[in-house]
């Protein structure tokens, strides 16, 4: 049976499924073009990045370009947990329609 | 981009998604093999059932065997939602692995 408490609370929250959403599928994703992707207020983007920095799935940069740029990616960890979370929705998808 | 917005909350809550993809699974299910296979207390699985019977999702059979037994089961509008959120999950493994 699927085990259900496997299932990566930190992810599964709707906000933070959409930004690893976005996060792994790309390198790297500079904030302003995040926030141009997903339906979220500035306050709530930032709250989930630093729950999934502190979490040690997401890095940040910061550079100066014309203006202060930070740009976030994936860590290895975090990369790898989403993996696991992702082949248990495969594993959902699969169980419910069997 | 994907919609997060379509995301059923519904479904998505961790408790009900295993319940729903039980569900899914068989036609119906007494009450107790449910219990069986979710590590959830009594009160907890009743509340989401209330809470996805309310929605109209999941309907109920109650019949008086050797003791009283009550069987769930999808109904169709469940069914349809439920497809519609595995339709999401589909798309965000796709689009995490592009």
């Amino acid at each position: 049976m699927l085990d259900f408490d496997k299932l990566d609370k930190l992810i599964h929250e709707k906000g933070r499924l959409s930004i690893m959403t976005l996060l792994a599928s790309r390198a790297e994703w500079p904030f302003q073009e995040l926030k141009a992707q997903l339906n979220m207020s500035d306050g709530n983007l930032i709250t989930h990045l630093r729950t999934l920095h502190q979490a040690g799935y997401v890095s940040f940069t910061k550079e100066m370009l014309d203006r202060p740029q930070t740009r976030y990616a994936l860590t290895t960890k975090g990369r790898q947990a989403f993996q696991v979370y992702l082949k248990l929705l495969e594993e959902i998808i699969k169980t419910s329609r069997s």
